[in-house]
Parts: C-alpha cells; structure tokens; sequence
C-alpha cells in the first residue's frame, strides 16, 4: 500500500499545484475518490492523512477535507499565465500582444474593443436572464444558418436602410471573424490571389495564412483610403479569386472611402469579375447624422460581414454574413468546422433587438466614442514629439500613429507594456515590415486620471525613442 | 417622386414577402424611414399608403403601421426552408440529413442528440440566470484558451478520475467538432495522412476533406471494435501523421475497446510515433458501473476532445480539448479562425459545473439512456424483418443496423423521411460506400405511442425494401 498512497498523495497535491484545486474547495470525499481511482479507501484515507500533515489539506468536520490557504504553493504563484513561444511569427506575435492587452491593470490603448463600460451591460443580461427562464428544447438546434429569430431581427436592421437583405442569406458564424474565414473560403481554394489592405486588421491576414492564399497588399492611405490605382493594377495583372476590405472606419486607420471611391471601387471589381468580402464591423460607429453606405448597399453580390463584438459585448462571439446565394456554401462550411455558435446567446441577442434598446444605445455610444476620441486625439497632437503624426479619422475609436521612418514601434510597445500600457504596434497590420514605425491606439478608454497619465507616460517614452536615434 | 414611392413599396413588399417583416409587426415609424432612405417623408408616406390600399400593411391609430395577416403573402408560404443543392458530395448530403431531422414533427432517430427530454434544463436556465445577473465587463474575454473559472472545473473532472490533466492544457472550443478540427490541423499539413475509423463519425470525414487531408480508413468491427491488425498495416505502409478514433461508444456502432486492445493500440501508435487524437464525446455515457479509462488516461500524449452536447444541451456549443504541449499551437489556431467561444455560454457552465448537480444528472442520464435503448433493441429485434441485423452496443444511444447486401438504406431513409421519421443512413459515416446498407438509429427517444408507431413503420417499410428485391 505504501507506494500506492504516496502515489495518490502526490497526484492530488500536483492537482492543488496546478490550481485544479484551489485554497478553499472541497476536496473528493475518500469514497467518491476510492470509487474512481480503484484504491481502497484505507489507502486513500493514508494519502488524505499524509497531505494534511503536510499542510496541503485541512480536515473539516461534517464537511470531509478542504484545500489549505496559499502558503504551500509557491510554484502556482510564479507560474506565467501560458507557456508560448515556439517559432516566432506573425500570428504568435499577434496572440502574445493580445493576451498581454487582456490582463488586468493594464492602460489598454491596445485593446480591439470598446471599453466595457460603453456596453449596456444590464439591458443584455435581462435579455440573457429572460432566455435562461424559457430555455426550450425546441429552440436547441445546433445547425446553420443559426436561430431563425435573429437572423429575422438583423434582416430587419438591414430594411431600415433601405438594404434587401432576406434572412434566408444571413448566416449567424462566432463573431465576424469566422464570418470573414468561411467566405473567403467558400469563394477560394488554397494558392489563390487575394486581395487585402495595407495596412489590414490582423484577422484578414491570418484567414489568408489559414487558407493558404497568396496576398495582394493594396495600400491604404490615412486620408484617402484604398489607393484604386493600385487596385486597378493589382486585378489586372494576377488572377485574382476574392477581394477582403472595410469601406468604412478601416481597421486600424480609421479611414473611410468616399461616395466616388466606392463607385469606382465597385465597377473595378465588376470589370474583373471579382467578389468582394466587407468587413463592416464598425458599420454602427460612424461619427455624425451621415449614416454610412456599405458596399453591400450599392451591389448585391457583396458578401457583408459584421457582429456585435464592437457595439455590445466582447464575449458574445456573435456575428453573421449576409451571403447571398453564397449562403448554402458558408453553411455547409460552417457544418464543417463548428456547426453553430451557442443557441441561447443568439436567443438572447434576438431578444435584446426585439427590444428597441438597440438604436437608443448605439446612439449614446457614437456619442460618447466621438468625444472621447476627440479628447485623446488632442492630448496627444499636444503632447507627443512633433515628428509624431496622429493621423485624425471620424468615427470609430482608433487613432493611427506614426514615428518617424526608421523607427521602430515595436520597442515602444515594449516600453509601455513595461509601464502597464499597451498599444497595439504597426508589425500587427501587415505580413511585411512597411508599418513598423507606426502603431494603433485604442482611444474609447474613458478621459480619467489613469489615462492621462498613460498619454504623459506615451509622451516620455516616445521622445526617448526619439532621443536615442 | 411618383417612381420614388413606387421603388420604396416595391422594397418593403418584398421584405414583407421575405418574412423579415411578419403579420402584426410594427413597421419603423414614417420619420424612421425618411431618415434612413435619405426620401422625404411625403414620398415615404406615399408608399405607406399604397401598401396599405393594397392590403400589405395597416394603420393602426396611435401605434403606426403593422404589416397585415397573411393571405397576401403566398411566395412566403411556398418557399422552401433552405435552396440547397449544387453538386452534390458527401458533406452535401450530410447537411440535408442534418436539416430533415431538425424540422418539427418527425420521430427523430436520425438525431446526433440525446432526446432534449433528458436534459436538465431548469438547474441549466438558473446557471444562466445567475452569469447574467453578474455580467462583469472583467469576465468579457475573448481570447484563447477560455474562461479559467471552466477550465479548472474540467480539470477536477479530470482528477476525479485519476487523470492529471492541468486548466492550462486545456482549450474551450465551439463544440467538440472545433476540438477536432483545431487538434487535427496542428497536427497536419494539407495532404498528410490521417486514420480514420470506417464507419466514423461524419465530423471526422469533414474535417479531414476541409483541411485537406488524405484519409486511411480502418475497419472497426461492430463487436470487436477497431480493426488492429489493418491499424498496423495501415501504419506500416503509409507515413501518417495523426491517428483520429473513438475508443468507447464508437459512433456509430457504439462499440468499445476493451483494456487489451488499448494498451495494443497505443503500443502500435507509440511505435510508429503517431500522435493521436481521442473524440471521447460519449465518455459519461457508459452502462454499468465500470468507469471506462479514456485512452489520454494511459498515455499523456493524446490530445483528449469532448463536449456537453451529448449531456447537458445541443446548443451550447462548448467543447475542449486537453492539449498537453500542443495547447498553445491549437489556441493560436483558434485566435485565427473563431478566436473563442460565448464567454457568459462558459460562465454558465462553470457555474452549473461548480453545483454537484452535474453527477447526479448524469447518473440518472445514464440509466435512462440504458434502459431506452434496450427497450428499443428488442423491439426492433422483434419487428424488423430476421434479414435485419440489429448490433447491441453497451453505452450510449445509438444502434446500428444493417439490411442484407446490396440494399440500400439510403433509400429507406427517403421512405421513411416520408412518412416524417428520420435515421441516419450508412453513406454519412465513411467516404466510400461499403456501409449503404446500413443505418444507425437514435435510441434515445421516450418510449411512447409515437415512437411506437415509428418502429412499427419502419419494420413495414424495411420489409417493402426486403419484398422488392
């Protein structure tokens, strides 16, 4: 028996290193434990006996063996929160800024999201709260395209600017970034051209890298947008099966094309006979009374791409397509690899849209995006060195930066991370190396003490920087 | 204006048409719509009223415009649920199966699913209740590997069972199918190899055609379990690279290994050096008392995936997946296609997990699902036609069955959709056709008049097939 107890003693007391077990919980009764392992209960019992004398494990009566306080773990303490590493590329890199954006206690200018105290937080939990209360097996379905209801609902909010958008072509994917893989996938096979901005949101390129498509970087300039001539050489000079991009608020410039640039994006595309992926997560965020046009409007061939991520919650992992006859293709693509995304959260969203909150929230929230944006762009055209530009955009809640070339904001991202700052650098955007001197903040943080700190802090990092050339 | 105002009613007629618009909604309001269309309110107006005189939509004082009952609306009613088609392959066929079984008012034994009957839905919608009631922006997190709080639940089922599985290896996916895809692609690159069992699980054949592997199928036997020796054949002779099986209530058959042929197994995998990946999604459905050992329990290799699907709710989609050193490579497979899965859906679980309603549901699950399913064994023993095998199966809920060669249970399967029963015909489960003959039936069903009726039906209709030949 000796070796066997031992054995259990050091398995359970692994377990409470690992955090499986933490101070506190309750641990197996010697039954249930006795049960499972097929060790006698003798000998389960001696292995309790032995980690309580070592002070893993306190013996509670009436209440069976708890886990003792922390003391006893120093190695839980000091482990990172994940072993990453590996061969070092682009989407490892990618992963590490966007962990080390989601620890707490961070000044998160790095972030993807909206701060969460712009979300409305307790409208969506009656929402979630009300769905839980009728939760029906009738309502469990698992396939695409997703829950009848809220595709009915998005439809709807696709009528109301004048958008003939059937649900029957709205598929609901986990957020629009699985939106985004599925259409260029069901319009691709691997080796084939592609279409995407430079600089583009991470996600595109990553698609790419996942399908194994080649990419056409068309640059996209701070002011003017999508550079067209480019464009127009780029389609005619490869064969190219599928164009990715955001007209509206691009990610991370913030820019948006104009009425003539969409015209004219359109007929190109036509001419060659290309279809075009619309990234329109940040359609809601405009910045005025103009309610933007998506592509999709002007051309019904448009595959439109959107969620919820970026106006009501993070973590929903909500979002769809609307796909046209592309729809039945998504599907089965969708059957493929994750079948659905959680039925009582796209419930829950239904419930939320039904309820004529929506407009009234997204309304408060461009508000509140358009000043704080306004705010930080103007602490930091103060404060930043001169040669630092901060390119101005409406709408949305990104600020693009630029250092001077030869600089790398790499290193800056480093620093500040270092001061519990992040930021999102310019490597993130491209497979190439063209936007390292620049880099992206995420300015829907609330004005406060701890942010204006944050931009000083920015301010002396960057001149060091600056300095040091 | 006046082909203005035509354009607009022809627009939301054929939203109306389109159902995202039903009897009895509230149109948005003529100001709404002025604001949206960019049209002025007379001319908005003007559509209204033309709409109303055609009988498409009401006044109704005080509250707006509804739209009318439906008797104007018959391209609605005739519209198929989905236009599906195209060329027709496997993956086709599977979706349109899936589809069938989902529409209201068939006796479902095509189903994947436990019967919802059997869920526990109540202490589910009240974990529900309770994550939305604390909705915490700080619980907002959308990254890889998912929420703690689920990971270190999963991880003391884990331990509870003997097996050292720490939170940090494990990786929340949407389902059990995204586990599959994720593990399967961190182990492959296009055009590897890959075993197979044959029949398989048709996830197993999708993931393989999507990320374009080649497939090497082993026999398993509806009694033995996984053909070994063809296993070492198949390793001899080809280099693969990931091994893909079920070792315990194998879907379809519903066999498992027994303790001789697992060690055997993962002998012949450690010898060749080929990774395996466990679908292990039936683990808590086993009958008796025996507890079985998941292969990833001998072997801390095996990247174990499973889900709650088969035991607390289809719809959830949450899965995981105990990586041990490939979980950061599969996380950041993941950042890349879907980036994570519902956080509060996750939330919910960790609660529901953390209540110890979990063991006792799965106990009384358990004998449920025994005790269905021999109930429907002997009836069908008793019905079907002799020429009919029947194979009995220990755990789970399905039953496999086959007709005498040469016939085809494809065409049972229409007969039987016909008169609004489902199964799931052999030509789902391998990519070849040598299971045509065969079917698998859901047992999971309550046993009542309808279900009744339903085998009686098909030993009728299965006698036709045998009569016709």
């Amino acid at each position: 028996m000796s070796s066997k107890y031992r054995r259990l003693a050091a398995q359970l007391q692994g377990q409470i290193e690992a955090g499986v077990w933490q101070p506190g919980d309750r641990l197996p009764s010697l039954r249930e434990t006795a049960r499972h392992s097929g060790l006698s209960l003798m000998t389960v019992l001696s292995a309790y006996q032995l980690l309580e004398s070592q002070g893993w494990i306190l013996a509670r009566p009436q209440s069976g063996y708890r886990v003792a306080p922390r003391q006893h773990s120093p190695a839980n303490a000091a482990r990172p929160a994940l072993h990453a590493a590996e061969a070092v590329d682009i989407n490892a890199f990618i992963f590490n800024v966007l962990q080390a954006g989601q620890r707490p206690g961070k000044v998160a200018f790095g972030s993807a999201f909206p701060h969460p105290s712009l979300f409305p937080r307790e409208q969506l939990a009656r929402s979630l709260s009300r769905v839980a209360r009728r939760l029906d097996p009738a309502h469990q379905l698992v396939l695409p395209p997703g829950c009848a209801e809220l595709r009915r609902a998005l439809a709807r909010r696709y009528a109301a600017r004048g958008m003939a958008v059937s649900p029957e072509e709205i598929v609901i994917t986990s957020g629009a970034l699985e939106a985004l893989n599925l259409s260029l996938q069901a319009l691709t096979r691997p080796g084939d051209w592609v279409v995407v901005e430079a600089p583009a949101f991470y996600g595109a390129l990553q698609a790419i890298e996942r399908l194994q498509l080649k990419a056409l970087a068309v640059p996209v300039d701070p002011v003017q947008g999508l550079d067209l001539d480019a464009l127009a050489d780029a389609l005619g000079r490869y064969p190219v099966k599928a164009c990715w991009l955001m007209s509206h608020c691009q990610n991370p410039l913030g820019v948006s094309l104009d009425a003539p640039a969409r015209a004219r994006l359109l007929a190109l595309l036509k001419e060659h006979g290309v279809p075009l992926v619309e990234d329109d997560v940040y359609a809601e965020l405009y910045d005025g009374d103009q309610v933007p046009v998506p592509l999709r409007a002007l051309d019904e061939g448009v595959l439109h791409c959107s969620s919820f991520s970026k106006t009501l919650a993070t973590g929903l992992r909500l979002g769809w397509v609307a796909a046209g006859e592309l729809a039945p293709a998504i599907q089965r693509l969708q059957l493929m690899s994750t079948l659905s995304t959680s039925a009582p959260m796209q419930l829950a969203l239904a419930d939320y849209l039904g309820g004529h909150h929506y407009d009234r929230h997204l309304h408060t929230l461009r508000r509140r995006l358009a000043r704080r944006k306004g705010r930080f762009y103007q602490a930091l055209c103060r404060q930043l060195p001169p040669e630092v530009r901060v390119h101005a955009s409406r709408g949305g809640y990104f600020l693009w930066l630029s250092l001077p070339a030869g600089l790398d904001a790499t290193v800056l991202y480093h620093r500040a991370l270092a001061a519990n700052i992040t930021l999102a650098p310019g490597r993130m955007f491209a497979a190439g190396e063209q936007f390292r001197h620049c880099f992206r903040l995420n300015v829907s943080l609330p004005w406060n003490a701890a942010s204006e700190a944050a931009v000083a802090r920015l301010a002396v990092l960057t001149a060091e920087l600056l300095a040091a050339r």
